[in-house]
């Protein structure tokens, strides 16, 4: 239901809906704010590693300011008991960490640590009909999903996201491609507030990510509640045998068709990233080798790439403050942004005298 | 759909779910948390003075530890201008002053400057389906009664509430006899949270309210905005020429009938209210004197019942700090409290290390 608060002022219109991470390393850092996170349910992966941290390393290295959400209400959207909270923030911050991100550049915190963003929750949801949520094609499919009933958490949920992205006055949110509908009721928020009490927010744009999907040893989508994935904390043992146990195909000959072999076009990708070559360089180099020369050669290629990281990782596991002082970091920096942005929504709605 | 989360034990059952004033004026005052409050949409009138103001100086004189929460969110659930808000909160805060709350025994704050409150809405809506808030009359008669869509706001209201009375342990929640349902979903919220998580909230009780229900000089609800309310910071003359404007009927004699003469009914009581004495008593009185004497009488008991009031609030509007003052400590109070409840619920759902 457009209204004329959904009417777009040229103002709004300058910030693109969509950008590339070429587009943002080609261009000036300080233009953007980036709010990206993760559910707090476990330890990460490699396709994390390959994904999502690479990106996030990306922009930090580019001197783009990043702001990492833990977002531990989000936890119970779809499950009722969140299991071990403070170990699976732990093992995620480790993992932060020794991927590269760093909380003197990065700001790294948990939800509940910052009461001002949820606050935020009050003014949207005014801003928003039911009948817009209902229709919402993510929390159908999170709600499908669930195979619950729905609760009013998961209902709210992207509400709950615009107050994530527009409390820290993030501009730039990194998406998949098929996430792209996630990011626009929080445009649609930023838009209609400004519309009804002055402009506030800045409208946030897509980061459309290029990076390669990496998928589980098994050719679906890497989790670790599929028993598919290969975790960053892992040893090389434990590397070794999951991809030993990978799934593959009947054909001898290693060739690069994703769209056909998917297994055998997964290892190779891997292989490809841990070594820094092209999936069709390895397949050719593979050849005939076979399936286990192809897993030979990402175990190899993989522990290697990974040494470094579990290294650094291991080490910062034994301080045993490292995490928490990392996220009261990240809660003191992120409160004092959202603190701010709470008070000039105040101003705006002349809740102050 | 009541779950095993429904259940509950000799604690819960332990405190009513309705009491009275007088149950409440007969024992220890330190059993109770009073949380109740207003949506800041005016000034208040002498409905509210015989109601609901009257219970909250009963309660404060007892000794009652009372919390008074002006809703300043809540304005929008129904509406999209929230009007003249600053000047709205002013005139209320005047006139709880003026009527005879005391800001060192009454906690009085808005919504908006006590973050921690509205954190609390997380961990709520999850759990409460979407489909029993669907269901909840208040929410159902209050969107017809706008006439709008239904926003998020609006149907997440009665879990905003739940969250009001649990963030500060509030244990008494007056309510009229119609609401009492309202309160029912606190209840179920406080119950579900501690089966799930450990025990952290009290349930709270309803404060049902055996005061009078005094109507607008129409003979419908009193209200502002139907032009049938008599204001407290009126004066003398313009509560007089409301009077004589009030409707009554054709019968000369006066007589006490709330059911068959219900705006002459209502005079009486208003007369007897401000004069001490009964509606019946006063009816004797005037008797054949009909509608011009008794509306004389009702001026006359109602000027001079409200001239201390009035006196009292003129002074203190005079004074540009004074509400500032009062909602700035009041804030203070509640903040702390309110993240005192806020820290108890993350350490139960293990959000902290």
């Amino acid at each position: 239901m457009p209204t004329d608060l959904d009417v777009r002022t040229a103002r709004d219109l300058a910030r693109p809906d969509v950008v590339t991470l070429e587009d943002v390393l080609a261009g000036d850092p300080t233009t953007y704010r980036v709010l990206t996170g993760d559910r707090p349910t476990g330890a990460l992966h490699v396709g994390h590693l390959f994904g999502t941290l690479a990106t996030r390393v990306a922009l930090q290295r580019h001197g783009v300011e990043t702001i990492v959400v833990l977002a531990d209400y989000q936890v119970i959207t779809d499950r009722d008991d969140p299991g071990d909270l403070p170990g699976a923030v732990r093992e995620v911050v480790l993992d932060y960490l020794a991927a590269g991100l760093d909380p003197d550049a990065t700001t790294i915190f948990t939800h509940s640590a910052v009461p001002a963003v949820h606050q935020l929750m009050l003014p949207f949801l005014s801003l928003v009909p039911v009948a817009e949520l209902d229709r919402n094609p993510t929390v159908k499919a999170e709600q499908a999903a669930s195979g619950r009933a729905l609760s009013g958490l998961l209902l709210t949920y992207p509400v709950h996201q615009a107050a994530d992205v527009l409390s820290v006055h993030g501009t730039l949110v990194p998406v998949g491609r098929d996430q792209l509908p996630h990011l626009e009721l929080t445009r649609t928020v930023a838009r209609r507030f400004n519309r009804r009490y002055g402009h506030v927010f800045d409208e946030p744009s897509a980061l459309l990510s290029d990076a390669p999907l990496v998928l589980g040893t098994d050719g679906a989508k890497m989790s670790k509640s599929r028993g598919n994935a290969i975790e960053l904390r892992a040893d090389a043992d434990a590397t070794a045998a999951a991809l030993r146990a990978a799934r593959t195909d009947a054909e001898r000959t290693i060739t690069y068709e994703p769209e056909r072999r998917p297994e055998v076009a997964n290892l190779l990708l891997l292989g490809a990233l841990a070594s820094g070559r092209t999936p069709q360089d390895l397949a050719e180099e593979v050849g005939d080798g076979g399936a286990g020369a192809l897993k030979r050669y990402v175990t190899d290629a993989l522990v290697a790439h990974l040494a470094p990281l579990r290294a650094r990782r291991a080490q910062l596991a034994r301080d045993r403050h490292v995490v928490t002082e990392v996220l009261a970091r990240g809660a003191e920096r992120a409160t004092a942004i959202a603190d701010a942005t709470l008070a000039t929504v105040r101003v705006a709605m002349r809740q102050t005298a």
